[in-house]
């Protein structure tokens, strides 16, 4: 019995690794089809969301199956209930890839984002990518020290917010459509980190032993002063 | 046994219903702060969301212990674990409302909201009070026909928003800072109503006796066009 439902945790944990695969590369070919005004790709990300939303569904179906059949407690208990906060985290990012997406083909023909920006706007795909895959190695190697240092690796993303939220605030040429797209982009590459951050730290929770009551959706744009 | 585990899952519901309850006053309450640049009632908003974090601490701390000690299945598993999601939901729309909040703090003595337009974010933040009431009496009374009804109703906070979105796009005369300021908290609202409509669904789904494996997160601003 238990080794049954140990082999079943295992797959719980191999879908989340599945998810932060899927929601990495989202985030990845959402931000080319941004930058280069790629309609195709774009409809690709939109398109994809599609299995990010079944695998879930199968990961909590499974998960409540457990519940359901097992009564796990103790460790047993938190580690499934814990693989549904993360389902919810991962599904999340995947949609906000989808968001950038979907901006990408709002846009299309032209980039939503002005030329000045886009080193930027590149750079918050790539930490996303990062911390994505750092979330993902963290749930299958339990490593606590990774887990704890996505939080640091975040700030980076909270920078790049900054520095976008900076331009906006001075001297802005660019119309307010294009304000607009900006401070949408911006919000979702720093949800799509902060959900991430929450991921590693539902693993530090996990291998302490105690609840993650607390770290639900945190949400670094409380701290920017958009003045 | 039962008996016991009954009268514990009508203080989850009760908990449930005082969080809508929270999350109302919230956003009555940024609102106002947001139109009238009121800081005091932006502070006191910011501060009372700690309020709403413990009591959905303390929810789902009893639905875990019911989860460990009474191993729920079927109906009742269902129940415990829609209740933490419909928790995370609440607790969420509590966050949006202190980002509305923060959002009139940054901008005392001015108001965040170009004349023109408080008429407009007057209305959606009418629409979100209505929309946590009514998930409210949907958990108390687990009428259906009132949860489904929800989702037509949010159609009244989607109209506002794409109303922000067409002012936004025409002949915008207040600057770059307004719009990126209008921006966020059109979508903090819009958000806001899409939490309590998820709140509503997942009911239905427990009424019917499904898993709500999909409503999770549902997102409105996908259907939006800004340009």
């Amino acid at each position: 019995m238990r080794e049954v439902f140990h082999q079943n945790l295992k797959i719980v944990s191999d879908q989340l690794v599945e998810l932060t695969h899927l929601a990495g590369s989202a985030m990845s070919r959402a931000t080319t089809a941004l930058i280069d005004a790629d309609l195709a790709l774009a409809e690709s990300v939109i398109t994809a969301d599609q299995r990010i939303d079944e695998v879930r569904a199968e990961l909590d179906a499974l998960a409540i199956d457990l519940l359901a059949r097992q009564q796990p407690v103790a460790g047993d208990l938190r580690m499934v209930v814990t693989s549904m906060r993360m389902s919810s985290d991962l599904e999340r990012m995947g949609d906000l890839a989808r968001h950038i997406a979907k901006v990408a083909r709002l846009r299309y023909p032209n980039s939503a984002v002005p030329a000045e920006l886009r080193a930027t706007i590149v750079e918050m795909g790539h930490i996303a990518e990062e911390l994505v895959a750092k979330a993902g190695s963290v749930i299958a190697s339990r490593d606590i020290v990774a887990a704890q240092e996505l939080e640091h690796d975040d700030d980076a993303m909270d920078a790049k917010h900054r520095e976008l939220f900076t331009r906006l605030a001075d001297k802005w040429t660019h119309g307010t459509t294009a304000a607009v797209d900006i401070t949408l982009l911006g919000r979702y590459y720093e949800r799509f980190g902060d959900h991430a951050v929450s991921v590693a730290s539902r693993v530090v929770y996990l291998v302490t032993g105690e609840w993650d009551l607390a770290v639900d959706h945190e949400d670094h744009e409380d701290d920017l002063d958009l003045s």
